[in-house]
């Protein structure tokens, strides 16, 4: 199809500077674990958002030193040759497509908690960091006051990795000053304490930032475009940077030395407030701020709201808040969006869900990311996946596959992209299985996204093989007549429920008394199919994710009185999605009583007893066989209520998977040649992994064991070879 | 000197299967944060100790199969050639000098998250880990109960691991089965619920390790001896393995297939039970439980527990308890533990202070590990730094170090050792700092060791060279003072003070009415200073690691009424050095009341006002220039307390370093070239970091600039080096 010419504004090109942007599609800087020392990752995932039209492509937040070493979390560097080396294949990979690359540059102060490099960073004045720099423990890491030549050695720092940046072949480089980086923490009187030229009034605060820039573009000249992103409000009125005083002053301060701005709202201990999850923020959030921009500048302006619509794209640009569409998540979940702009493939598009599953693994640390809606996401390189493409089908062996969730639509979509004939059987009257449950909880309408996406392609995809065939609101299928069906190949993809009587993860047990068939004690699953709940509902809780607090929030809205007595964190994995913070700021104003770490000894009707996970003494000795070597807990306390809901653990469904493996002898007589589980079936997990196992197997169903995965290309140091030309390998003590 | 005959035994050699161990110093697998990525690392650090006398050395837990990762916690793997090349490196280094070297064959089932891998893992039943696979959220990862085909998967998985490890050289193969992991989920009735042959009764639960460990003897032979490490109590009682049942059954039961046993307690869940920090555990903590294994075997036992004390390890050893001394925390501490015991050399052994820090680097994931007493633990390969070898004096400039605290008395140490002329001054009449203080904190008296050792081996130095001074009790002195005193470098340890007016992280500002000049208002210094306290404590705390806890234990004990108002987990840190579930336990058995994400606004005679932090209302909007975007906090609220402690941040005491750096001008006639500040008075950081700066300087001060860190070896990947000899680097699509 052809491109709607409503959009052709969203594809006129623009100037940067020296560089030529060929449209108006910006991947902002974005983290995805590669950092630079996994070179093949960042170079497949950056490089294939080139060819699906991004016009341009940043790194991640890439170092400019040693001093700002943000381990345990990963970013990029760009401290020496290896980094340049390493940096270089993304840019190549970007500009083999058309597309400008950018490189984002980075200093923490002490957000960066240096962890592998133990060096201190430098900042206006002495602070420690808001950020948890470790995991749970804001406050953790300190600074060191700069002084007028640690101060210009910094600024020299910004020079030189402009420099090195400039020489990797970067069109772009980018002085990070947003997430309360860099420059942003001289500009900002919540961190700049100074007394002297750089603290103090406006032009004393914005001085650091403006020399910068200034030192860089004397560097650099024009070579490269120089940008800078910024975070025009930090949200805390006037005790940091607002748009209304500092945040326009400065953009018309330092527009003179910039080619582009990028700009965005927040800091970095509630980045959430930038990069907002669904449950949250809408498209376009940032706009009431960001709107004012253009009065204080002619630069051309990139900015984000996670813009996954094109209909809202072309609004705020051609109602001239900005100029560019920037995106970081919605170029996760699909590399290819302008393209299908351009293409006219509009609902193709596959949506950003606004889960920040991609964004929690980079605030654990250590870990590369991953998107619950494409399941290609970082798998570029080391498993070859391209998002778009697919390996035709190399057998003509028919699939039937058994659920319609997450991973057993996903399989579905690939194996049929793949040319092979599928059927997708379920009991719901819907694909995305789960998903249709989760999607009514409070604020997570949009998750809904990812069943919209399998519903439409699949819809595409069996008009294109009439033997493929969908069949919803089926009766659960028996393993009688998944032998008889005629597969070749069966998978099951049945998902997993909520224990129904209180096997948690402390005891591997069930709780006693807890039992979901009475008519006061209810799983989640049985809140989704309107079981009746009291006025008093006890939420027993030992489920580290959205259930509880989602569960939690929807009683306490419709009116009933609701306890939580949860072992860890209340949705403390929610902290790593960015939903945290809000999440807590609802539960307080809800009035929702929290109960942490308390575990439930027995439930009864109309009670529950609880008691302090840790009410059983410190001491610890050796009693004897049969004896506890700490004394006997003593907090357990009877707590009244009306309905209880468990949210202890969940279970596979796989009896139908494990009678069909159990019958391996029947298989040949039947034609049938394997019988796969995928998905919760196999291992309850998160729904970005579930579909990921179903496109893996998808993928992967050709291979020798393709039950299990196949191995993928590995990016570690090899002992024994060169890091640098001229460097050994070899050990040397320091004699 | 020469070795106290005495000690013989644990000179004698004993057989190990085919192998014969020197001596009977073992290091038992523990992490370091070098996994299979770090080759150079891991290399250098073990290499280290079989040069320092250990007689075996193991790498840490190695990961036999893709289907085991850790991530985001860092292992070796044993997976492929690549990481058989990497882990050959130190198979190589450590034979070089006569010892043994062992690989931990690692399996983790659902306590390995596969954050990288996505893989799921198998087990005997379903179950989701009782560990925080990700920090803060335990019950995150679930698993595949095995079926027959998986189990033998999984068995043939460690027999392919143990010919690996074969292959690469080592000497033996430890089955990993302590710390919750691998056969121990069989073994464990807490995660075992089947009820087939591998389930049931002990015999039943024993079958899949038995069988493991037959098989992989089938495949290897004698070629490499077998060990298993094994916790033989599960510490909660009858629902686990307890000593007195399946733990000393398994003992006889499995000693047939085994060359040795590598013995602990305790599970992963809370492995500080074996790990024990100093604050709850002594030296030979395990020994109730450990001290029934030789009843059951005639095979000898590696046991554990943090021994540092040659008299303890002869004792347990000449006792019959075990027959060869396992440690991982004493090794960290002192590579060289054995070789000084040899050479008579007990005074020089850098023991152990059992802080845990090296363990909450592997905790927290993805970073390098660190130790508080040996600040070259890691640093060896990158930077070069053997602990017990010192480049030379380059020059005769003689130096002037103010403050004795952890970074100034290490820093002096290492210049004394390479020869420099030091003169260390300080105002307390003992050398330490900080750590005087810290020291007598409750449970924290061995991190004492700390002090002790720099004050031997200072003593030991100046009596070489007279010329060096150690000058205690001395006035503070001036910056005229220093430019007078005819140094010809001057470094600055002066560390660092507890904010006297509340300044936080979350504000960046005072606290209105918090003031230590007051005599209800305290800081922590103050504290240890004597200044009085009432009888109702009220502690405000925005730090997250040791300090509120340990003071709130303290004044408990006391018989104060103790409240902490605290702004993150109180003691959140502690989690990562396992001291946190006791301290947890504690907390509650001392009736400490604890008010969790509570901030203070204001100090009054009398009262504090408290204020939840999430008080502010979840909904965001933009009001206007001078507007918060969010209601205004409606917690605050007034609490009634005698006393206010203050643990709000810590403020480097650098107003000499600036003074000096202020009057550069006046150095040149004064005689001196650098004035260089370090540790605490630089930026405020653990006391682990505070020595490593130290000890950096000492070794980098003839450096081009030595104020700032040498650039040290990477070991990343390098875009375009080859993993594996037949593996294209390049990037292609599976298609």
């Amino acid at each position: 199809m052809a491109k709607d010419p409503r959009f052709n504004i969203l594809f006129t090109p623009l100037k940067i500077g020296s560089k030529t942007i060929r449209n108006r599609f910006y991947q902002v800087p974005h983290c995805n674990g590669a950092g630079t020392n996994s070179p093949g990752m960042n170079m497949a995932h950056r490089g294939i958002k080139a060819e699906g039209g991004w016009g341009a492509v940043n790194t991640e937040q890439c170092s400019i030193h040693p001093e700002c070493d943000d381990t345990l979390r990963i970013t990029a560097r760009i401290w020496d040759k290896g980094d340049m080396r390493n940096l270089k294949a993304m840019v190549d990979h970007v500009h083999s497509h058309g597309s400008l690359a950018g490189c984002e540059l980075f200093y923490g102060g002490p957000h960066a908690p240096g962890l592998e490099t133990r060096t201190i960073s430098r900042g206006p004045s002495q602070y420690n960091s808001d950020f948890a720099t470790v995991p749970g423990c804001p406050g953790f890491t300190y600074n060191h006051e700069a002084d007028k030549d640690e101060l210009n050695r910094l600024q020299q720092q910004y020079v030189d990795a402009a420099l090195r940046a400039r020489d990797t072949g970067f069109d772009l480089v980018n002085v990070y000053g947003a997430h309360a980086y860099g420059p942003m923490q001289w500009l900002n009187p919540y961190y700049n304490k100074r007394t002297d030229e750089y603290g103090g009034s406006f032009a004393n605060r914005a001085r650091f930032w403006i020399e910068t820039l200034e030192k860089i573009r004397k560097a650099v000249k024009d070579d490269i475009a120089l940008v800078t992103r910024c975070a025009v409000d930090t949200l805390y009125g006037g005790k940091g940077v607002e748009i209304g005083e500092d945040g326009l002053k400065f953009i018309e301060l330092a527009s003179p030395y910039l080619d582009l701005w990028d700009v965005n709202i927040g800091d970095i201990t509630e980045w959430g407030e930038d990069a907002g999850p669904s449950r949250f923020y809408q498209i376009g959030h940032e706009n009431d701020w960001i709107r004012h921009i253009k009065q204080a500048t002619t630069k051309p302006v990139v900015g984000v709201g996670r813009y996954y619509d094109p209909e809202k794209m072309l609004q705020v640009v051609s109602s001239g808040i900005i100029d560019i569409i920037g995106a970081a998540r919605p170029s996760i979940a699909d590399p290819w969006l302008p393209r299908k702009i351009e293409e006219g493939r509009i609902d193709d598009i596959r949506t950003c869900i606004g889960c920040n599953v991609c964004i929690s693994r980079w605030e654990m640390g250590g870990v590369p990311f991953i998107c619950t809606q494409n399941a290609t996401a970082g798998e570029e390189y080391r498993r070859g996946w391209h998002p778009e493409k697919f390996e035709p089908a190399k057998s003509t062996k028919d699939v039937l596959i058994v659920g319609a969730g997450p991973a057993g639509s996903e399989c579905a979509r690939v194996l049929m992209e793949r040319g092979y004939v599928v059927h997708l059987v379920d009991a719901r009257d819907k694909i995305g299985g789960y998903v249709n449950d989760v999607a009514t909880l409070p604020g997570l309408g949009e998750w809904s996204f990812h069943r919209d996406y399998r519903q439409t392609q699949l819809e595409k995809l069996i008009k294109k093989n009439k033997q493929c065939q969908i069949a919803l609101g089926q009766k659960r299928m028996t393993a009688d007549e998944i032998l008889d069906y005629g597969a070749s190949r069966v998978i099951i993809a049945t998902g997993s429920k909520w224990s129904t009587n209180g096997v948690n993860h402390r005891t591997h047990e069930p709780i006693p008394g807890a039992d979901a068939s009475l008519p006061h004690v209810l799983t989640p699953d049985q809140v989704f199919e309107g079981k009746k709940v009291g006025k008093r509902v006890m939420i027993i809780n030992y489920d580290p994710y959205y259930m509880a607090p989602s569960l939690a929030e929807r009683f306490a809205r419709a009116g009933h009185d609701v306890t939580v007595a949860t072992v860890c964190g209340l949705g403390a994995y929610m902290d790593y999605t960015l939903e945290g913070a809000n999440m807590q700021r609802l539960i307080h104003e809800l009035g929702i009583k929290v109960m942490g770490e308390t575990a439930c000894s027995k439930v009864e009707p109309g009670r529950v007893q609880l008691h302090n996970i840790w009410g059983d003494g410190y001491k610890r000795e050796f009693k004897g066989t049969g004896q506890l070597p700490r004394r006997e807990n003593t907090s357990h306390e009877w707590h009244e209520c009306d309905t209880v809901i468990l949210i202890t653990s969940r279970r596979s469904e796989d009896s139908l998977y494990r009678e069909l493996k159990a019958r391996k002898a029947e298989w040949e007589k039947n034609g049938i040649s394997d019988v796969f589980v995928i998905g919760d079936a196999e291992a309850p997990r998160i729904i970005a992994d579930a579909t990921f196992d179903g496109h893996r197997l998808g993928r992967e169903i050709e291979d020798a064991d393709p039950q299990h995965q196949k191995p993928f290309k590995r990016e570690q140091r090899a002992w024994g070879t060169a890091y640098n030309p001229d460097e050994n390998p070899e050990l040397e003590w320091r004699l």
